[in-house]
């Protein structure tokens, strides 16, 4: 994408009705924009990044057997009547005529309609679907920008089976699952015990990013998995851990995904129900991952592979087509600026590598990794090399 | 995908409170599941024909340089009150405290709010986004399936242009474009002078389908390109054509795609507006293309490329998985059912290429197209290659 042609521009400054780290980068660099509060636009380059999240969540989900639907969010009160819902807080509700609608803010609802209807027997189980798409939440005091929105994109899997202890295999597994999408993120996240709400005694288990900025307080062992929400924790910072009597820290901290055994509170087959929060996520990869200057994006979900800046009077033009050819993502600032408002502009938005054309550097190009201080000089043919290998 | 682990099924008879063909096909098929009226899930099945739809006009958006957006469903009142569109009757409004919103069932305002927040001088023109996403209309009678629905998916481009001739250069690509589009999906459709709305005295354009289930009438000439709605219609059935002289004839119609001149109505600059409803598209497609015994997808859009069937004691499922290595979509009924069952799905399920391996053929395998009458044999090697060529 030749940067000329970029439908956003970066901003001189951070946003004034913002506090949160990710709303003030994120709005600067031109990846979101807010429409009112709690609600954003995702320009092109934050779809981006959030259609590079939704893929790593996708295979990861597929792999685990997930199969992917699409809901409505116009949910008939009959539904939430059903199960008892129709008046939780934080659901939009609609009244048109005769229909009422809740607008889907969760989808158990639906997805146990499903389950009623094709699964005719125990041999028809397991079976987990799972969706990504907006909910909506009435959120009187939106905030923290993408973290805590009216509306947001969410991937929930719901799945189905015969037995306590097949949904408690695949529990595990759905576990499992989640640490590798988070790996695969570079989303750094503790498996954090948490209250299992209505449906059932045992902890729900919470994904948890460890930082400031976070909403939640996790109480968790300094050295083993141990990890707790202060909502149920039974030991403080400077206790010891129960399993093995370590040092308990305290740290704030976001979630950016849950699984929850639900049992038959939806459904007469046993029912758990897995939630990513991918926007959330892109919001979690900024308070964790970004300097002074901008966002680091980590290589897995960055908007393109590579920035490539042309300074001078020197056109990169060519090379910027054989990095396509090769199917590279490139994002190219041919824009008739400055080297300075280039550097800056590369830095703020967060491309994992900075590229450099220019005179000084004669036929070889400058390579910077974002966060590094140091750059390398590869002629074309070993920079090809480098980034297809 | 093995059909024994697809979460849905068949049902044996057609839905009782539907009176399309669309619906009635795509539920019994399991594609689609009402939730209420107007109101519908898309299943795995369902969500791959619709994706790949997406992605064919996602293609082909991006080849006339639009860049990919997503908006926010929850759009202010403000936003509303500047374009006067506050009190449009299809709007669902929800009313929360002191915040007011429309759910978003077009979004020029945001688009233009964008535009005017990026577009800084004319020398960032031309431009255009596009989304891809669910809208919503207050529709008080839902019909027809997926043709009229108070949610429903939507692409939506807004182009933004320094003069009114770069404009009209502009939708004259859109069109085309849209006209590529309805080629790839096997769509036939007519490109349809209709009004212009408050916006412009110059006809918009419709893209049409014809087919007796349409809401739409068109009346166009049976020779040359010439079309219009009845709305504008200045002839009838019958009459000559005003271009060519040739009989001009009349049908019912389903609009699958619009192309609008805004003019100066939303942006300071002159906008344009074009969209493409996914969901109708495929509602349209099964429409025009099935049989007393189910859908005729058109390859480009089928959920998968082959329905694999094995009959009897013989199993398919080593090539199964060649043709799976191979990169082929496949879906394989590995169900134990009797063969008449598996043949009365397949028609049902419209695949392009039924493929049956039983004790019968040996060890050749037998390729139906699913329109046809005709099956022949082949190795599996001739049908790899077959396939993949």
């Amino acid at each position: 994408m030749k940067q000329s042609q970029l439908f956003t521009k970066t901003e001189k400054n951070f946003p004034k009705d913002e506090e949160s780290v990710n709303a003030k980068y994120l709005i600067r660099a031109g990846f979101i924009r807010k429409a009112s509060a709690g609600v954003y636009s995702f320009l092109p380059l934050g779809l981006r990044v959030l259609n590079k999240i939704n893929q790593i969540i996708r295979e990861e989900m597929n792999e685990i057997g997930g199969q992917e639907v699409l809901f409505p969010s116009l949910i008939a009160k009959k539904y939430w009547q059903k199960s008892g819902r129709w008046n939780v807080p934080v659901m939009y509700k609609l009244k048109v005529q005769r229909d009422e609608f809740g607008l889907g803010w969760t989808h158990e609802e639906i997805a146990a309609d499903l389950a009623d209807h094709f699964i005719r027997s125990e041999k028809d189980l397991p079976q987990a679907v799972y969706q990504i798409q907006n909910k909506f939440r009435l959120e009187p005091r939106a905030r923290s920008g993408l973290l805590r929105t009216r509306e947001f994109l969410m991937k929930d899997l719901y799945s189905f089976h015969k037995t306590e202890d097949d949904l408690e295999k695949f529990y595990k597994t759905a576990e499992k699952a989640y640490l590798k999408i988070f790996k695969r993120l570079s989303l750094p996240v503790k498996v954090v015990e948490a209250s299992g709400g209505d449906f059932t005694k045992q902890y729900t288990h919470e994904f948890q990013t460890l930082v400031d900025s976070g909403e939640d307080t996790v109480f968790y062992c300094s050295k083993c998995k141990f990890a707790q929400n202060k909502e149920v924790a039974k030991v403080k910072a400077g206790a010891k851990c129960p399993d093995c009597k370590c040092v308990i820290e305290e740290s704030r901290a976001i979630e950016v995904g849950n699984i929850f055994r639900l049992g038959n509170r939806f459904s007469p087959w046993y029912m758990g129900s897995y939630g990513i929060g991918p926007s959330r996520s892109m919001a979690a990869l900024v308070e964790v991952s970004h300097d002074d200057k901008g966002v680091i994006w980590p290589e897995a979900v960055a908007p393109y592979q590579v920035h490539l800046l042309e300074l001078g009077k020197i056109s990169a033009s060519k090379i910027y087509e054989k990095l396509k050819d090769k199917g590279i993502e490139v994002l190219y600032d041919d824009r008739p600026i400055s080297p300075g408002e280039k550097f800056a502009d590369a830095d703020l938005i967060g491309i994992p590598y900075r590229l450099v054309v220019s005179e000084r550097n004669a036929k070889k190009v400058e390579v910077k990794a974002r966060g590094a201080k140091k750059t390398k000089l590869l002629t074309e043919k070993e920079l090809i090399k480098w980034l297809t290998s």
